[in-house]
């Protein structure tokens, strides 16, 4: 994915960005979102049991009152610090708070980078004020540089819609590139639209895109401290609310969100840490959409077929062997067939007939891959999205802290 | 591990190793075993639902007699190889048999190394020959080198016991450094015993000795379609033979064979494929051993976790995300204490209070881990065996088939 293309302003959102220094660094890496009263906010937070202060303090807010405000930091995931951990994002949404002339309350926190270390909360206060004196309509681009970590590029999108005649504009942006197996959530993501919307249909909304977008790809199947994923909805189109699921205006709203979410998706995958190669997995003929899951994450997290990939190597052997290990239990690899992009690669658990060593090396040479795997069990159907791995990822992974 | 000390032979066992050139390489890459007419044998394989051709009419001979020699084979796993490889697997069996006068069903075949590429059956056929007349007691050696494939170095080990009053000498020799994370079996090994043992007995002996040992190891998840586990008892001690599991000198074959079964293991973790450390993962506190094996090779599945030991970077966030994404029901993160050797990482789900980060660096430089996991949640406890995740790995396994 080159740099996103122009990022649609989202009437009532507005972003400041600012740099706190948090990894000794002069690049902006705080980014404040002011959004305008009445709108309405959806969140799902990451599934791990390990949670960042900054998420719990999230949920907390959330549960008290209405968002008016995100403040996200990079450089530092405030997670695994305790108490302390807890008071310093706090102390972050204060500040934020003050300079905004809000409740602390109103604010939610996101953090991440490295798990482990403290927030230098003085720089952060510090440069607060600048980065809420500078909110602009037009800042998402800058919003989406402020919170990368190991991404290599900024990330986002935008999308138009219409909704009840009225035009509607949903924008994202993301962040993520290691430390990638979202679990509810992704890593972060912060989508909002000025589309009129009730707070419960809202949410219903985010779940249903963030279950085929962000809960659908896998960079390394560590799922991250942090993740979290935003949908916030201003109102300012104007068009009678959207107030229950069976409204006449929902599936295309749905629509432009899901698009939004998946297309943020895909760009995490594309810039995942050390990766060369984006490879979608469509598991078909399963008697579960859990059977084809678990074929797809295991075939996803097969170390030997990731530096098959990475190498453009068809060596479907590796794919078979995970195919034949994944927890299935009506698995019959007599009834496994397998096809990369066109290429038909193995037919019932056996080579293909039409398959030779040049077509597949020809095949596998691509930067895009699409594996396409037949149970032969069942109709149903699952497709999740990953990459290869690099001796670039144990690189970067091996150095992150240094 | 340095090459193993020396081997023992083991009374009626002889191996014999020649060059089939199946890599285009001149080493010994097929050896035979040959066992004295009674010998007991027990085989656990693979359960990877795709199996290879070899693991197939291994299982298929081993139902209809018993086995009185093994053929086995490096550089080609004769898998995914259809109707053809298992053609060709009874071929070299047939060729054994002739070379030592046995009938083909006597002769079990075991391959390992690529998947997917027919065996080279004239050149092996035409090995076999020298290799069956070339059988020596004290050729343990040449057998643990003649099955390498990308393992730096040979693996055997023997341990010598008494029962009911008689020496009993155990040799054992073992394959495999990548696609290994054995499920019922290892990739292959060979352990022999002059003990008398029938067979219902070596069989439990056998599945015992591997359930805690082969069954406790990872690489890198990636479970082998060749794996195999033998264990023959020759019965040349002599002793009256042990034919139920509560004879009284069960329990000290069972720790022999264990002791075997065991070293053989570490030793597969120890050349892991571009591993730098050897890493224990202790889990203790489990309400269930299911919970702590869960933990444990989430741990030790992590490539983030394997990158920060390759690194001998002290990131114990890791770790923790690690744990608090496995899926545990009862998991509380504020429950968990880490320590790796004697340092306290984390004590109650945050950082340890005597933590500091120079002394998380001492630790983690060492080359042998024991990381330590305590889910204060009940009284279970689980072991595992792991390696670090290194860009060699990757390069090993990116070039494996060029």
């Amino acid at each position: 994915m080159s740099s996103p293309p122009s990022l649609l302003p989202v009437t009532g959102i507005r972003w400041g960005t600012a740099s706190a220094g948090i990894r000794r660094s002069k690049r902006d890496d705080i980014a404040i979102l002011d959004c305008s009263p009445g709108t309405q906010t959806a969140v799902v937070f990451t599934q791990n049991r390990f949670q960042a202060a900054p998420v719990r303090l999230a949920r907390m807010n959330l549960n008290k009152t209405s968002p008016r405000a995100l403040i996200v930091n990079s450089g530092c995931a405030n997670a695994g610090t305790g108490e302390r951990g807890y008071r310093d994002a706090w102390r972050v949404c204060e500040a934020a708070a003050r300079a905004l002339g809000i409740s602390a309350e109103e604010v939610l926190p996101f953090s991440t980078g490295v798990i482990g270390e403290l927030l230098p909360v003085e720089a952060m206060v510090e440069a607060v004020e600048p980065c809420a004196g500078n909110l602009r309509a037009d800042a998402w681009l800058d919003a989406a540089h402020a919170i990368m970590t190991t991404d290599t590029m900024p990330k986002g999108v935008s999308v138009r819609t219409e909704l009840h005649g009225r035009a509607v504009t949903v924008t994202g942006i993301a962040k993520g590139a290691g430390m990638i197996r979202p679990d509810m959530a992704t890593m972060l993501a912060f989508i909002a639209t000025d589309a009129s919307v009730r707070r419960e249909v809202l949410d219903s909304c985010l779940r249903q895109a963030v279950a085929r977008s962000f809960n659908r790809i896998t960079v390394d199947g560590d799922t991250s401290t942090n993740d979290a994923c935003v949908l916030l909805a201003t109102g300012a189109a104007g068009h009678p609310e959207i107030a229950r699921t069976d409204d006449a205006a929902y599936p295309q709203l749905a629509q432009a969100v899901q698009s939004a979410a998946t297309a943020l998706a895909h760009a995490i995958v594309r810039d995942a840490e050390g990766g060369t190669k984006f490879v979608e997995i469509a598991v078909s003929g399963g008697a579960t959409e859990k059977d084809c899951l678990q074929v797809a994450y295991t075939v996803a997290h097969s170390p030997l077929v990731k530096t098959a990939f990475y190498a453009s190597d068809a060596n479907w052997g590796r794919i078979l062997a995970a195919v034949g290990r994944a927890v299935v239990p009506t698995l019959d690899i007599q009834h496994v067939s397998i096809h990369i992009n066109d290429q038909p690669i193995v037919h019932n658990g056996d080579v293909a007939p039409s398959y030779n060593e040049a077509a597949g090396q020809a095949v596998m040479a691509q930067e895009d891959l699409r594996v396409c795997i037949d149970l032969g069990a069942g109709d149903k159907r699952e497709v999740i999205w990953t990459c290869d791995l690099s001796t670039e990822y144990v690189r970067i992974n091996a150095e992150y802290r240094t």
